[in-house]
């Protein structure tokens, strides 16, 4: 039985780490759980790395990322899908349950039509995730990243997209306090994903004041503003019992020794759930 | 006649000008407006600023900025009333119709605390603002803005906090195209906002890909991804004829000739008015 349970570490948050290093070290911490991203898995046989993951006593909760469906030509979009069907394929091997979509956006085009191409996107791979055995949660990213990385910036619009998509049960959502902790209406959206059987991940780190890069350079839980424990009991009080993933990118902590940065992890998620 | 009537530049988006060259300079480009902010006000006459801005031929369209109502303790509340106060001051000497308010926010304290904050303090200093013949108008800020600069993240908000004052006439809405545009509300929520009479004030400038500092990385119209002339459009439909003020804090563009910056926000604003 793990010590933490419900920790579960994104492996880009020990990014110089191997993927190797990442199992052996997170199982050692005590962790319940492993997300594994993509660059895992390059020159890598998928279902061996599921494999050394379970025998470490790992779970593997997710594979991150699909999505960037959004494109400025037909060939575009299709690339994308293309390659959303090779991730489906990756998690299956793998054996994550859950793919995590960073939706995407083509910066200058309507923000309008990278929600359409997102909703067709999905929509063109969901057989194909159902077949698989894989489902697929949409991450609403932080409006700072609507230019570029997601058109979709709020749970309101993740579930607008589900309900558009039929409320196919292999579609839902990812909850991450960075992106979300600042919507008025995150308590009532994490309340509606559950009834409605979408909140399929919960993802944790904080936000610095200041905060000096717009993409790496997030916080360990308990430096920042946002309310984690409070977003946590929301979570959990919809019955929600999995993991509370750590995604950390921040050049600063990629910079450390990385076991004392795991070290640092776990003590705040300790302080936390205490 | 100004050749350019309804362009109004924020004297920070020049910020290496005095006062004095601001006004000159503005007004030897046909710009139709001046918004000053306070540091502009520093050792000199308000009463005497707004003369020489008025006969250089520039309307005073606002004064920047009030706000930050948020404190952790009743004294520091108080004083940031009290400031507000004097910035009422300011701006009926100056001659300004208007102060725009970003709102405030205490890293840590709870975001609905905040709110009521905000709503208090604005509650507050309504009768001096209605006194002096002063409007305020909230800037809700982009949600990267949350943690330490507003509380007050989408126009949603914004009209929630006027309807709780009661509709009052003299309180309304600051939009920035620059904080709102990812907001899949925002062309109802200028609906809505013209139609309560609370659409005070219209700013523009663009969001760069890559942005590179949350503060001074904004971009000058037409380098960016915001459907700036849409926007326009649909403020303009609700029958809006006050100024398009350029405010763009940029530490590149500051660190440049502004003579030569100037003359490039004015061609950017003809392209895209052409």
């Amino acid at each position: 039985m793990p010590r933490r349970p419900r920790l579960c570490i994104h492996t880009i948050t020990t990014k110089p780490w191997s993927t190797e290093d990442c199992i052996q070290r997170y199982a050692d911490a005590g962790a319940g759980g492993i997300t594994f991203w993509r660059y895992n898995l390059d020159n890598r046989d998928p279902a061996q790395v599921g494999r050394q993951a379970r025998e470490a006593g790992l779970d593997i909760v997710s594979l991150c990322r699909g999505g960037f469906f959004p494109g400025a030509s037909a060939a575009a979009r299709q690339a994308s899908i293309d390659d959303n069907r090779r991730c489906i394929e990756q998690a299956r091997d793998l054996g994550a349950p859950l793919i995590v979509l960073v939706c995407g956006a083509v910066p200058g085009q309507p923000l309008d039509e990278s929600r359409k191409q997102i909703a067709d996107g999905i929509a063109a791979v969901l057989p194909d995730a159902e077949a698989a055995g894989v489902k697929l949660g949409i991450e609403p990213l932080h409006p700072m990243y609507a230019d570029d990385r997601s058109a979709v910036n709020t749970m309101r619009q993740a579930n607008e997209i589900c309900d558009r998509l039929g409320s196919h049960p292999m579609l839902g959502i990812a909850a991450d306090v960075y992106h979300l902790w600042w919507d008025p209406e995150l308590e009532q959206q994490v309340r509606l994903s559950a009834e409605l059987q979408r909140l399929f991940a919960f993802h944790i780190c904080d936000w610095k004041t200041p905060t000096t890069d717009l993409l790496n350079d997030r916080g360990l839980m308990g430096e920042g503003c946002i309310p984690i424990r409070q977003i946590s009991d929301w979570v959990d009080q919809t019955g929600f019992s999995g993991c509370r993933e750590v995604e950390i990118f921040s050049n600063r902590y990629w910079s450390m020794p990385q076991e004392d940065w795991l070290n640092q992890i776990c003590s705040a998620y300790d302080s936390l759930y205490a």
